[in-house]
Order: C-alpha cells, then sequence, then structure tokens
C-alpha cells in the first residue's frame, strides 16, 4: 500500500550541505548521463551471463550515485581504513549495484575484467552472486534476506561503543556512519523487526537505512501479501522517516534526505525511496525485471530509450569515470587527516591510544590466558557447567574490553552477567527508565530476539577483524532461531563465542519445546564452527581457550542447566583442544565408552556397573568437539578410540545419535522428542542411567566376543529404545 | 514505553451483549473471591513443586475469567468440537494459567490431581512445562515464543477457507473464532511481525490477540530493549487495538473489549491489557515473579493479602467451581445445535455435506493415489526435480481440496502453482489492488517470511487432525529460516509437505549464502520428519507417495533447481517408500556407490569409470531418506548395502556427510561452504564429476584388497578434499 508520505519534522533541515553544494556543480547532463550508462552498464553484465538480478540494481543508480559519490566517507586505496562509512546491501541479490559503484569509485579489484565475471564460471571472480566479505569494499556476506540489516545494526553499535570508549573532546577518532540498503523483502523478514526495533532503543543516529522501494517482489506485487504502512511501523520503532518520491531521477532530494538523516541526533533513520524496477526496460515496475536477464533484443530497447547505442555493450564514458575520479584522492586525504589525528591522540593519551590501537590492529587488549582460572580454582562438588562458564567468562569479560557480551533476555540462567558490568545502552536511559547503562557499556540486553543476536553480532565483528569478540547467549534449543544467524558467521570466518545454556534433555521439566535432539546435529555438521560440549569444570575452560584460539572461527560452548558431577582427577583443558581424549583408561578393555558433557556421568556409572555386575573392563573417552578431534593425526584419533582393537566403542549422550557414527560402532542415544519431566526424570525416563546402561553395553560385548568385532562393520546399533507410548 | 492508549474508533461498540449482561449477574464478590482463590491457586501448585512460573499465570486471572466464561464456544465434554473457539497461549511458560481454566471449566482429563501434577515426576502428566497439543483442550503445543502467534493465525485463516468453501446462507457451518494469548516477550520474536503482518493483510477479523502486558520479562523491564509502541506497530500492520488499563479487575472491560473485537468486520484485534506480574506478592511487578516460586513464607503472605487462609492450600470454593458450571451442558448445547445444522445441511447441499465430512473426519476429499502421475507420463529428458515436484503436486493440489499450497515468494522457482489456482485473499483485493483471490483460494502467498510460513502451517494443519493438509515451499537454504516452525510441526506430529528446492551447491551462482551443506544434517537427525531427496520425476513421485502416507509426520522434499538426467530403467518410487534401494545391481561388486537425489548421475557416471578404466565392478544405490529406511527390516537393510560382504560402501553427496556413517565406510562430500558458480562449475569445482571420483574409489578399492575389508571400520574415509585456498 501507499506509505503515509509525510517526511518526519524530527529531523531537522541541515543547512546547504557540502554534498548538495557538490551536487549542484556537476552538470544537469552528466548526471543524466551517467544514471543512463549505469543502467544500460547493468542491462549488459546481466545479459551476457543470461541470467542475475538486473531491475533493482538499474532502479537504484541514483541511489548509489547519491551515497557514493556524494555521501559515504571511504579510501577506495584503503578499503580497510578504520573510520571508513561502512555500507551494507542487504539486498544482497542486486550486488551488481555495489560491484558497479566499487568500480567506478576505484577499487582496485573490481576491475571491469573482474565485473563481467558476474555469475561466471571463473573460480577467481571478486564478484559473486552476492556480495562477499572476503572482497575489496564489502564489509559483510549478505544473501539471506534481511540479515544485512542486522549486520548494519552491529556494525552501528560498534562505532558507538568505540566512540565512547576512545574519543575525547577534539579527538573523534571513531565517526563513521553505516548505511545499509535493503529492498521490499527485507522488512518482511522477521530479523529485521528484531533488529530495528533494537536500532530505535539504542537510538543509533549513526544508522541510516535505504529502501529501495519498488513494490516487486518475486512473486509480483507487495499488495499480494502484506497491507503494512511500514513508514509508521519504523515511527513506532524510534526510527526517523524520509520519504523521497522519485528516487528513479532525483538525486538532489536523496542527497538532502542522507544530509538530514547525518543530521539526526536521537534515531536512527529510514529513507524511504520510491523506484521502479527495471527502468528503462518494457518490464520495468514488474516482478519479470527481478530475476532474469532481458534478453538481447530488450537490452539493445533498453539502450535505445536511454539514448545508448544498442551496438555498444559495457560502456562507460570519460565523462562518468570523472565523476568519481577525485574519490582516491579524498580517501587518501581521510587516512591521512585520520592518522594524524591518531597520532596526536598519542600523545595526550598513552594509555587509550595503545589499547586503541591493539582493536585497531585486532589484537586483545589483555594476554586473556593469564586470565582463564586454573582447574584447582574451580569447586569439586557438583556444579553445572552453565556456572563453570561464568567462572571462566566473567573475569574475561571484566578485563578484555573486546569483549561484548549479551544475552537473548536470560541473564539470570546464563551466568554471563559479571560484577560491575555496564549496559551497552543510550545513556538518557539513566534518567527516562533508571536504567544504568552507556555506549560504552559492554553488555547487551538483545531482548526475546535470537535471530537478531546472532546476526548484529555478526555486524560487530565485522566492523574490523579482531576489535570486537561478540559473546552471544541463551538456551541452547533456542539456537535453533539464531542458526541463520550463527551460520552467516562461520560463512564469513567470524570469531564469536555462542554460550548455549540449558543443553540436552537434562534443562529437565519445560519440556520437549525447550530439550534439543537433533540440534547438535547442525552444529556439528556446519563448517567452520566449533561446537563444544564440555563435562566439567576443567572442559568448560578447554572449551573457552579453543574459542578464543578460533580466531577465524564462532564456537557454540554448549551448557547444562543442571549440577554435573565434576572430575578433576580425569578431565582436561588440553584434552578439550584435542576434541576428544581418554578420559578413564583400561589397559585390556573389552569397550570404550564415549562421554559427551552433560552425560559423562552416565558413562563413567555404566563404566562402573559393567565391572561389578558383569566383569567387563571399559575404558572412557570423553568428546566435547568433533570438529577438533578430526583435526587431529590419525594416529592420535587411532590411539584414542582404539580403532584397530576388538573393544568395541560406545557413545552414550541424550541427543540424536546422527554423526556419532564415524567414532562409535554403537550408541545410547534419543531418538524422539523429549518429555516434560524434571531432569533428573526426564533422564531416567529416556534409560540414561548407568545401572539401565550397562546391560545393554554388556550385551553387545557378548555379542562380538561370540561374532568377532567384525560383525559390527557397518551396522551400527542403537542400544536405546524409546519408552513405550512415547 | 507507555503505548499509545487511545482505543480505536474504527471498531464500533457493540451494543450491550449477552456476556456482559451475564457478567453483571454474577455477584461482584464471587468474581473477586474468584480472583483470588485463583491468584493464591497458582502460587500454591508452583511452590509445590518450588518451581515454575507464577507470575504471570496471577496476573492474567482476569483476562481467564473473561475469556473462558464470557466469551470462548467449546464443549469440556469434547474437547474437539469441530467448531469451537480456538485458544493458542502463545506465552506458553505461562501454561498453568490454561491449565487451571481447563480444570474450572470442567476437562475431564485435568482434574485437580493432575493440576498437582504440573512439572512433577509423573509420567502420566497432563501438566507438562508447557501446554502440549495431546492433551485436551490444547490446540497447539507452545513454548518457542513468538511461534503460537503464527500458529493462531493458521487457525484463524482454516476457519477463513472452511468458511467461504462450505458455508450457506442460513448456515454457518465454521465461524469459530481463534483467541491467542501473548507476554511481552512474543512481540520482540520477529516470527510474531512476520504473522501479524499477514493476519492484518489477510484481514482476519476472526483472530483476537490479548497481550498480556506487564512490561516484565527475564531481564527485568521491557524498558531494557525496547521503546517500540506496540500499538502503534499492530496498527501498521493493520490490526484495530483496543486498550484496557486495569487488567487486573476489569473483568468487564475486558469482556467488552472482547465483544468489541468479536464485532470487528475488516481487521483482526488486539487487545493491549495492563496487569501486574506476581499480583498480590512481594515481588509484584518485578522480574523475580516471572519464573520462580515465591517460597513458602512469601505464598502465605499472598494469601493473607488477598484474604484467604494461610493453611489452606489448593482451595476452589464451590462458589467459584459454580462460575463455571453450566459451561458443560452450555457447551453439549452448541455441540447439539452444531450437529442439527449440519444434518439440515446435509439435505440442501449433500456433494458439499459429504466433502465437508470427510474434511471434519480428517479423510482426503479424493482418493490421491489415483492422481499421482505414472512413471511412463514423465519426461525422460534432464529434468529438473523442482519441474518433477510440479508435475506430481500441481494435480494433487488442483484436486484435494484439503491442499492448502504456499510459497515464500518463490511462485517462479518453485512450480507449485496449478493451472487455474485461486490465491486465498480477502476478497477486497481485487478492487483495491486488481489481485484475484478468495478465502475459498488456496494458493497462499506468504511473502519473505520463512519462519511464520512454518508455523502458521502448523496452525492450519492443527485446526482438526486431517482437514488441511498444508504445502509449503522455498529454497532449502531458507529452511533454516523455517527451521524453528518446521521442528515444531515435526513434534506435534502435524502432516504437511515442505517443498524445499535449489537443494546442494547445484543451486549454483547465488553462491555459498544459498547452497546448503549442514542443514540436511538438522533434518535428517530431527525426529519425526522425513527428509527425502529424489533423484528424478520417478522418485519425486514416490516421495509424494511417502509424505501422503506420513499422516502423522511432515515431510521435506528436496528439490534440484538444475536439470537432472532421468533413470526410468532404475528409478523406483516404490524404492523410495524403502528409504533405500538397489538401483543398479552387480553380483560381484567390488564397491557399493550410494547415489542421493541430484548427485545421482554422479555416482552412475563414477560407476562407469571405475568399470573403463580401472576394471572395477561396482553397484549403486539410491538413498533417497534415512529415516524410510531404518524402518525397514534388519535383513532387507543387509541386502540392500550387503554389510556382511567385503565391498566399501561410498556415498556420494554434495553435503557436509555427517549421518552417512551409519550406512557408509567412506564418503565423496563437502566440508567447506559452497562457491558462487554456475551450478555444473560448482560441482565442478569441489570434484563433483565421475572422473575425479572413480580414481578415489578405485584406491579405497585397493586399499581394501590389499589391507582387508576389516581395515576400514570405526576409520570412515572422506574421499573428497576441499580446493586449496578455499
Amino acid at each position: 500500500m501507499a506509505p503515509s508520505a509525510t517526511t518526519d519534522l524530527s529531523v531537522a533541515a541541515p543547512k546547504f550541505a557540502d554534498e548538495v553544494r557538490l551536487f549542484a556543480q556537476e552538470d544537469d547532463k552528466t548526471v543524466d548521463r551517467f544514471l543512463r550508462e549505469f543502467r544500460c552498464l547493468i542491462a549488459d553484465l546481466v545479459q551476457q551471463f543470461g541470467g542475475g538480478h538486473p531491475g533493482s540494481a538499474m532502479g537504484m543508480a541514483a541511489i548509489g550515485l547519491s551515497l557514493w559519490r556524494y555521501t559515504m566517507k571511504f579510501s577506495p586505496t584503503n578499503p580497510s581504513f578504520f573510520n571508513r562509512d561502512r555500507f551494507v546491501l542487504s539486498n544482497g541479490h542486486t550486488c551488481l549495484f555495489q560491484y558497479a559503484f566499487l568500480h567506478l569509485t576505484g577499487y582496485e579489484q573490481m576491475t571491469m575484467d573482474q565485473l563481467k565475471s558476474y555469475h561466471s564460471a571463473r573460480y577467481d571472480s571478486f564478484a559473486p552472486g552476492h556480495p562477499e566479505i572476503e572482497h575489496e569494499g564489502i564489509e559483510v556476506t549478505t544473501g539471506p534476506l534481511g540479515q544485512g540489516v542486522a549486520n548494519a545494526v552491529g556494525l552501528a553499535m560498534a562505532t558507538k561503543s568505540l566512540a565512547a570508549t576512545y574519543n575525547k573532546p577534539g579527538f573523534d577518532l571513531v565517526n563513521n556512519t553505516t548505511y545499509v540498503m535493503i529492498g521490499d523483502a527485507c522488512p518482511q523478514e522477521g530479523v529485521f523487526q528484531e533488529a530495528v526495533d533494537l536500532a530505535g532503543h539504542w537510538k543509533l543516529n549513526n544508522l541510516v537505512m535505504i529502501y529501495d522501494n519498488n513494490q516487486i517482489t518475486c512473486d509480483g506485487s507487495v499488495d499480494m501479501c502484506s497491507i503494512e504502512d511500514l513508514n509508521a511501523r519504523m515511527r513506532a520503532n524510534g526510527w526517523n522517516v524520509i520519504d523521497v518520491l522519485d528516487g528513479n531521477y532525483d538525486v538532489e532530494g536523496i542527497i538532502k534526505a542522507l544530509q538530514q538523516a547525518k543530521a539526526s541526533t536521537e534515531k536512527p533513520t529510514f529513507i524511504n525511496v520510491r523506484t521502479t524496477i527495471g527502468i528503462g526496460s518494457k518490464v520495468a515496475g514488474d516482478a519479470k525485471a527481478h530475476g532474469a536477464a532481458f534478453g538481447v533484443d530488450e537490452v539493445r530497447n533498453v539502450k535505445a530509450k536511454f539514448s545508448m547505442n544498442p551496438d555498444e555493450h559495457f560502456v562507460v564514458s570519460d565523462e562518468v569515470y570523472n565523476i568519481f575520479a577525485d574519490l582516491k584522492t579524498r580517501g587518501q586525504k581521510l587516512e591521512q587527516d585520520w592518522n594524524a589525528l591518531v597520532a596526536d591522540y598519542a600523545k595526550e593519551y598513552p594509555e587509550l591510544h595503545k589499547e586503541f590501537i591493539a582493536r585497531v590492529e585486532g589484537r586483545f587488549t589483555q594476554d586473556w590466558r593469564s586470565i582463564i582460572p586454573s582447574k584447582d580454582s574451580f569447586p569439586t562438588t557438583p556444579t553445572p557447567s552453565r556456572k563453570s562458564a561464568g567462572l571462566v567468562c566473567n573475569p574475561l569479560a571484566a578485563k578484555l574490553t573486546n569483549m561484548m557480551v549479551g544475552t537473548a533476555d536470560l541473564s539470570p540462567s546464563v551466568n554471563m552477567a559479571w560484577k560491575d558490568k555496564v549496559d551497552f545502552q543510550h545513556p538518557d536511559l539513566r534518567t527516562t527508565a533508571g536504567i544504568n547503562g552507556t555506549y560504552q557499556g559492554r553488555y547487551i540486553h538483545w531482548g526475546i530476539r535470537e535471530h537478531a543476536m546472532a546476526s548484529i553480532s555478526n555486524g560487530l565483528a565485522a566492523y574490523q577483524k579482531g576489535t570486537i569478540l561478540p559473546v552471544t547467549s541463551s538456551f541452547f534449543m533456542f539456537y535453533i532461531y539464531a542458526a541463520p544467524g550463527v551460520r552467516m558467521g562461520a560463512l564469513q570466518h567470524l570469531q564469536q563465542i555462542h554460550i548455549a545454556t540449558h543443553d540436552s534433555i537434562g534443562t529437565g521439566e519445560d519440556g520437549p519445546t525447550h530439550q534439543p535432539i537433533a540440534l547438535p546435529a547442525l552444529y556439528r555438521a556446519m563448517p567452520n564452527i566449533l561446537y563444544i560440549r564440555p563435562c566439567d569444570s576443567e572442559e568448560t575452560a578447554g572449551a573457552f581457550i579453543a574459542a578464543l584460539e578460533a580466531t577465524n572461527s564462532p564456537s557454540i560452548i554448549s551448557l547444562s542447566r543442571q549440577n554435573l558431577e565434576q572430575f578433576p582427577q580425569h578431565s582436561s583443558r588440553d584434552g578439550v583442544l584435542r576434541g576428544a581424549y581418554v578420559f578413564i583408561e583400561e589397559a585390556d578393555a573389552d569397550v570404550t565408552l564415549i562421554g559427551v558433557g552433560a552425560e559423562m556421568a552416565f558413562a563413567v556409572k555404566t563404566r562402573e556397573v559393567l565391572a561389578e555386575k558383569f566383569g567387563i573392563k571399559a575404558r572412557v573417552v570423553s568428546f566435547p568437539c568433533q570438529r577438533l578431534f578430526e583435526a587431529q593425526p590419525a594416529e592420535y584419533k587411532r590411539e584414542t578410540l582404539r580403532y584397530r582393537s576388538n573393544a568395541p566403542r560406545v557413545v552414550i549422550e541424550a541427543y540424536a545419535v546422527n554423526g556419532w557414527e564415524r567414532y562409535a560402532d554403537a550408541g545410547y542415544s534419543m531418538s524422539t522428542f523429549g518429555k516434560s519431566l524434571p531432569g533428573k526424570d526426564a533422564y531416567e525416563f529416556f534409560g540414561f542411567n548407568g545401572e539401565k546402561i550397562a546391560p545393554q553395553v554388556a550385551k553387545l560385548v557378548e555379542d562380538v566376543r561370540r561374532d568377532g568385532i567384525e560383525s559390527l562393520r557397518g551396522e551400527f546399533r542403537d542400544l536405546n529404545t524409546p519408552p513405550a507410548n512415547h
């Protein structure tokens, strides 16, 4: 539907800005020429591959010019200039839009040859089907819709956090703006709402969202599935709203809106720009312009319509290149000025400068290894591993200013709040709501927004590699809500730590909706992430060490709600770093029991019962992390699991067994959803009890004695069966 | 923050309603007594277990009375009365609220003894930690926040769909209302926004949301993480908004608001009810009242405050029971009247009646088996399996009126739209937006809202078992957004079919963000769901047969974007029903190749190369569904995979291999995220090519010849390695 179309009065019109003056100096004909050439260039690039997304990129030409030429601060010759403005293309399928501007503004990687590699079979392309963080000028990998907005919120938070921590009067070391571009899809995704609510709450006035409002998605008009007044929703979430009614051609209007946005002191800004998808083509304004090449003839028609020569391809005239010609030197000047400012800052604030530089260079501000508690500092009485995690993480969070630690509304449960922690909040909340927080605060109340928590954390981590280490937390089960964001963190090699408490059926009476069964299989299979399930406090320390060492990967530390027996005689942080290790050795064992995380005590108890009642010797292996184990030398793996022995290996874990078949011949596991019972009783109901497990293992050992170990080859045994009527 | 607090004028105040008159007849003292007893009962129930969620349930007492006593139509003696009003507790942790009303209103299952089993160790409890669909009076299982709202949207859609299809003048066979209760958490979850936008779009005036607005979540005040004006957001999404300022005591005000909601003709209604969490306790209005027992002393204080005897527990006086005494007979009367109406309808509309009864009884309206295309009707030229799925599903959807088929904005890609399909839309859209649709339409444009698509579909499926069969569709990768809803469908045993196209790296140039690697591991490990990957059209037919036969499970049919070779000589729909089957037999094979879905052609090609270049004999097994295979007899499994032979088994699939170790000794698979390349080139880049696979398999066969098959035991071989620098 038509949005309510008045510009918010809350944004004071800025004085006639330099950028608008700059625009006024351009010849109207030059701007016109740019728009025509840009749109034909996009049509050509999609046509040469015979597929891709031309329509929105063409519609957004004026927006792009307004941003890259007249608004954003960046340095094409140093794409990682620390204080650059960040740009996020949340409608990532329109990537040609961004690639074309990277080319025009002089990013070295994005040659015309590279631009032409869009969607091609070239292995060395810098122009993939969606923007990827590995390439120059790309801040985050986008594609899964809605998440780019959350990433941008994270980037803007990072600026606020760094500015509050390091800026001083006369020293605006960090003051960049984050711009995020969306199409009609992003606002429909739930994560968008989660993110914009938080951005409004935190009053991130350094965040500008530009809406390419062409009212078209794959299926057709947005009218088919939404009557929403998006402007009103954005206002309800605490955003300024500015309308630009002719986004196809009104470059000056867009520039002015962007200037108004920069002048906002209290709110993030949403610029609603009406455009026409596939402008200039016969499918303009139609879903057909979204995701397919126009065809050779129609590309010719588009060129004719834009007074371009239909026989010429990939035309960028010198006149158009000239528009962007000074951006390299302007960028170098920005860098020089900033470097000079930082040098002066070093003299005034030497200590802060030292810490700031560590963060600019992506180093931890302290030696974290010395902060990890020693084994003998942990209680030896039964302790929930979520509590152990607090014992390890709280001192780290208190001292490492890189860390920003948050929770999806589970502060009382996850134990991530440290003494004297200060919340990340707009300081106004002190007076309006009596809540103590500042932008310097590093404890984040995400609300009940798991997907945004993970996706915004990706933005925090992407600000500059190593500058911020986000720590998220929730119940493990709700990392299924967060999964799209967690995956994108792994895909982008962004270090972060996800604290996933209340794992397994041991979480108890909240019932099957809260008891993860299959989710571990996702995270164990996911590339480039460590899913670590420590069995006690010592292993929890090991899990944090592994997560901190993994500077190119996120980690999930999976923790119990309930008390866990401590095994100081057996457990080892170094063992965790190897993924699996011998927990209790037994020279001529009949069976190897694999114990995991919260269920380790069942493995140890089973061993006892096997010895006492069945005369069977069992050794126990602790196996907190499959991915870390895979990285070990073959010999270590063989020795740990005794591949070549005649002793079968049995894994005991209250999850779906899928994936354990690589390391075990049999499993005592879960094959149904859980049940609402107190944790101890839930375990009992599903047969997790050494007295019940041992006879099943004993039977397996007997079978092997009778039929030989080779009888197990290829026939994994499920030793546990779900209770009747369940 | 304080919401904008004016009641919408768009809701005409109804005439003095029966329900308000009924309320007026109750003695004020009786209502007061009810509120006092109810709140103390909740405090007692939580205290006896020593944990649980007392605060909100106490705060919602007046809301519950207004709903169960004065508003909702239901029949306690027949909880599945077809035209009952549906109630969904989206804030499922407050389940005691619902359980207590089920007890008071006379649901047989919910005795006082059962009520006391809340959170207990009793295996036979009907009072689990969150409401579960298995139990009387519970429409959907809730707990994962936000999803209950989407479920309720589905229930309300079901009513609209059935009413538009079967109601006739004088015959309002289906006209029930759906009520959904939320707390402060649900609106923060993204799925809430996705669902309310759709409900507003569809003008579901039979949907009423009641907001237990106590401004408290686990971490404290909502002010910590939101400044949103929720009323304004709801209005922006096309909802009526009604405020009730004293939700603790103003029963009459709540009843009137519910009556106003029922009078709405054009919009769903949001009733914003201010309450006090933990009312009557010393932690009233505080997060401490949310998720813990008050303690013995404080429960005594609460009772004293409410003028109850602190020494008495679980008190429900006759006076309070009497308030609800006539609900059983009233419910029976509702049923009798409805049955009479249906009987009259049978005379007037015999054909429609027959179909209606089939749906009431949860049967398909036609013999679906006869609609499935035969093998010889399929093209033998290469065909994308997403196209095959259209060939199978389109005629089913056209004829089976049980089916409601939707897509998350990918109509042009997923091939689920059948000829002459009509959209599910409010008919007004014809005039306002020129979009052809009615409430009778069975094609759903979900927009770009995968999580809501799955969660609303759970509501459609839960309306009454078998009445509606929802079919969802999107790219497989985006079933990671939908995963929380898909899981809840499996947990609730709700039959539905998820059409997941563009699976594997074969989806091509959209790149790694769109290429699933780990997601299959989640769905293969998830209890009670079939993840089926057919290799050609014939197997796609088999996948639909399996999905339609699985009346207690959802299924995911995983399909290719790209053309797939057809194997009419080998492929078998019956084979799909067994999960795996011999595709190409070879009597004295050296190796068994397991081919899966879109990668089957690589297995077949590898077999050829092995024969031609290495003189190695390979047999091929097609393995579309692990879960179905697990259900086969041991003998069938052994014969299919030749467990006891000396031939190793190699699975070839472009996913993470995790879980295949159960069936294979080695895998040719993916261990990194994908890459943006055209599908064919993506396969090539990652080594999926018979010429590249065959030598790796040949080496394995040689190793086995030399070292014996037992050398493989416990050492799964990864035959593929990721390309360098990837």
